[in-house]
């Protein structure tokens, strides 16, 4: 297979409720300082790689938009075109959004917790509007209308972004550019997904690292060259791979 | 006259190249720390006075994109769509990019100064594709081909600016969005000349200072209900304006 195309992925960097260990979802919590050490990194390891992103897609939260950001001004491409999409946003975590992830933990048991965080097709249970954290009633979802998520699974995610991908970021990578994709552990994992066929089981076990660029080349029928990418950083993404996997152990 | 659109315009905060008295132009120098401080301010003024930009239009240099993302994320919009475009880039400075001011003054004479910083018309002499301070190779407007300009007055920015805002600004506020466009000192001048229907003469003493959104309410046909727009902060602007006049004075 030869490499036509080049996608990069980046997941923004540590957050404030990252640090605090809540359940974040469609929350817009900003990045920690942790956070912007790691966009800035992210930056200077795609400086080095002589990658050159011509597009960067965003999700519409700050982290994410930030974590881009601070990247892009580190390898001096703040410049390229940009497009933020809600389809990129984190999956919605329902009414376990702005919750306590060991307290969730100890409270509903591992079995739950662990099928909340990691199954495919089962949603947690979805917020009220009237919740302090929902997202019923902010306006930069306005145009969903009754479309807005009140909770996701792995599959609701899948089954917004891919539209997303087909329509608009796969036509940009046919157009010769170099794509930036600047979003969120499950946006993310539901894309990895659907670009090297991951099945419904095995999604569960891959842990997309914070800060650290994947970057896929891509054949001419948008299959991976190499399977699951390539970081720029390897071994910090293995270490940052296994430090999200065992979130939610925290005391 | 009736309101019925809402434009906000921003000129970037104080950039490294203004604290050290350069000519400027395309060259794309970051905000300093006073500019950031400045972004900051204006974000602040714009959430104080309820105005709520839906989309943003920046030029192609950082310190016009930088800050509209310091003055975004201030404002808690940072989520809103933007579109960046090189017609809205600084006046290119020609052979006078990166050259000192008060040296400049100097060398050639209060007139030929003033008539290279205010004349409508009368462009600086061109910059060679060779000067390290020319944009002939970078890529960021590699689509520009032969139309890359080596020198631009007054007259050259409104040429290529009109269009756009023709093409892309209006549009938008025609749709119903409130639209911050965050630029330079020229690419400013040039739209407020076409607003106001400010005389070719006339121009040539008005200043936006850095930093304060200046808030247009158009009429049904793009015409400001109050000339000239309305500071969110009127003392500091006549205060930044009298300091942006002053300019190249500065020993």
């Amino acid at each position: 297979m030869t490499a036509k195309y080049t996608l990069i992925l980046l997941r923004h960097g540590n957050s404030v409720w990252n640090q605090e260990n809540l359940f974040t979802g469609w929350v817009d919590v900003d990045l920690s300082d942790q956070g912007r050490a790691e966009a800035k990194r992210a930056g200077e390891l795609l400086a080095e790689s002589g990658l050159k992103p011509d597009l960067l897609y965003t999700s519409r939260l700050k982290r994410a938009i930030n974590t881009a950001h601070i990247a892009l001004n580190a390898a001096d491409r703040s410049w390229i075109d940009v497009q933020r999409d809600w389809r990129l946003n984190e999956r919605h975590y329902g009414a376990l959004q702005g919750k306590d992830k060991a307290q969730t933990l100890a409270e509903y048991g591992p079995e739950m917790f662990q099928t909340w965080r990691r199954s495919f097709d089962v949603p947690p249970p979805p917020i009220e509007d009237t919740d302090k954290y929902s997202q019923a009633h902010d306006e930069r979802y306005a145009d969903l209308g009754d479309k807005i998520p009140k909770t996701e699974c792995l599959k609701d995610v899948l089954e917004r972004m891919l539209p997303f991908w087909l329509s608009d970021i796969q036509p940009s990578l046919k157009s010769g550019k170099t794509v930036l994709v600047t979003a969120h552990g499950n946006s993310l994992r539901a894309l990895v997904k659907h670009l090297d066929g991951v099945s419904d089981e095995d999604i569960a076990e891959l842990n997309i690292p914070t800060g650290i660029p994947l970057v896929y080349k891509l054949d001419e029928n948008f299959k991976p060259v190499v399977a699951g990418g390539e970081y720029l950083d390897p071994e910090a993404a293995a270490a940052g791979a296994a430090a999200v996997a065992a979130q939610g152990n925290k005391k």
